[in-house]
């Protein structure tokens, strides 16, 4: 169902506006159980693990593309000039798709058949969180597990920047920080707690147990003390002697989780 | 020599306005040998390592923090709201400064006294290069060459995301693209061409010179074919045999970068 749109302020394309605002943006979409999908590539990927489409957003020229959607969403056709008014950025390959979240699963069933998985606590930045999840999909990770304030991995940037990862790796999210690790141990796994200190043991002198998590920690405050005292190991990755005078006390945690899912595949 | 400014188009602060324009912005720093530092640690990183202050830009609030800068720079004190109009953003701690370049090396004389180097193949993404550039810090690399068209580590946000580590790498820039390999092959490098092609030998599988250039690619093409026949060896990071049908035919380059390095340090 083909609609000719000619305003941003069009009721109609309500999902798509106020993309500038980003907080404005993350309310909505974790309230309303949407986000918004970018490009033929990733709106596709969504498509097949499930996502149901709301809508499309996509301008002439782009429109021959999704000639094949299921035709009960409409498909909202915008000049350029909309389409950059409403979200005041060049959109990837000139579509966008809201589309509806799928409930995630309790952190006890993601971890049921999983062997390998990550956990992350608060993770603010989206693009860290994409990134990783294209580890994970690259190095054989099995889940993640978010802490509750970690960044969404449906948010436009983490979705880009995982590559569509984020729609094949199975995550949840805890329901609660505190007492988020006790569900990993019922599981049976091992739990490390990756810290930059480098008097923890360095990460491949652990013997790993059949089930492992790796728990990783935000850029500015790393794993908190209550989950590095609760971990079964901290762990270290060792860097050079002369970091430190090159003020450097510890790797991104996109690196670190690239180095720590690289040396569990050992 | 602190003076009061009160609109964003005084001529006194050109060095910081149209920042905005990320191209105009681009072509003024290369030109005119500037570049631009924000907050306080990145200001002192870059004044410690020798570059040489035109001026800073500051807010009143921030400004006692600098009261020992050079006497001679010129202070330029605006307020929140000409702050924000300058830049379009939100500068991180209070404080953006207009530096001077310092010459690079030469590509040969970098490799001198290096062991360890990387070696990067037309990154255009700020972010990346920045982060790279803290991996190598982390993880004992000496130097980065660059190719002719790789993205710039002093611009704003590679400084920002290398945690200063620009500062303390030395790099040096490749004239020319086609024969750049050659100053390498010259000091007696081993050049390691990393490719996620999954036939490559695995890298901690090579047996590693006394020297070391790793090579790595863009997010999109990866190595160019000339470089990867140039190299003497082709090596890959073992990717798990799932990762293809989750949609991922290779790691984002830093995350590469990171396991590399770590391979080095054996
Ligand atoms: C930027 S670091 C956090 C730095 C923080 N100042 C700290 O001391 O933990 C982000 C996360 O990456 C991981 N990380 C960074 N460097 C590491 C290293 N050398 N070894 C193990 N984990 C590391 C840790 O999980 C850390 O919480
Ligand atoms: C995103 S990848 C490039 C993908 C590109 N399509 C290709 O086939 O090369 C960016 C760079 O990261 C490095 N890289 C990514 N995954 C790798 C892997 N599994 N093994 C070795 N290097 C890898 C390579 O240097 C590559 O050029």
């Amino acid at each position: 169902m083909v609609i000719e749109v000619d305003s941003a302020a069009d009721p109609r394309i309500a999902d798509y506006t106020r993309l500038r605002d980003t907080d404005l943006r993350k309310a909505l979409e974790s309230e309303q159980g949407l986000f918004l999908a970018e490009g033929e590539k990733v709106i596709r990927r969504a498509l097949a693990t499930g996502h149901p489409l709301r809508s499309l957003l996509t301008t002439r020229k782009w429109l021959p593309s999704f000639a094949d959607l299921p035709a009960d969403a409409p498909v909202y056709v915008v000049s350029d000039a909309v389409m950059e008014n409403i979200t005041g950025f060049q959109v990837h390959r000139g579509a966008l798709a809201s589309m509806g979240r799928l409930p995630l699963p309790a952190v006890q069933d993601l971890l049921g058949p999983a062997r390998r998985v990550l956990v992350l606590e608060d993770l603010v930045d989206h693009g860290n969180v994409g990134a990783i999840f294209r580890c994970a999909a690259a190095l054989g990770v099995d889940a993640v597990v978010l802490s509750p304030r970690c960044a969404d991995p449906l948010y436009r940037r983490a979705v880009k920047v995982s590559m569509g990862a984020v729609f094949a790796i199975p995550y949840a999210r805890m329901a609660d920080w505190y007492g988020g690790l006790a569900d990993l141990r019922r599981a049976g796994f091992q739990t490390l707690a990756l810290t930059p200190d480098q008097n923890a043991p360095a990460i491949d002198k652990i013997p790993l147990a059949d089930r492992v998590a790796l728990l990783l920690g935000s850029e500015g405050d790393g794993l908190s003390s209550h989950w590095l005292a609760e971990a079964d190991h901290g762990v270290s990755i060792p860097m050079s002697p002369n970091a430190m005078a090159l003020g450097v006390d510890s790797l991104n945690v996109v690196a670190a989780a690239a180095i720590a899912c690289h040396a569990l595949l050992r």
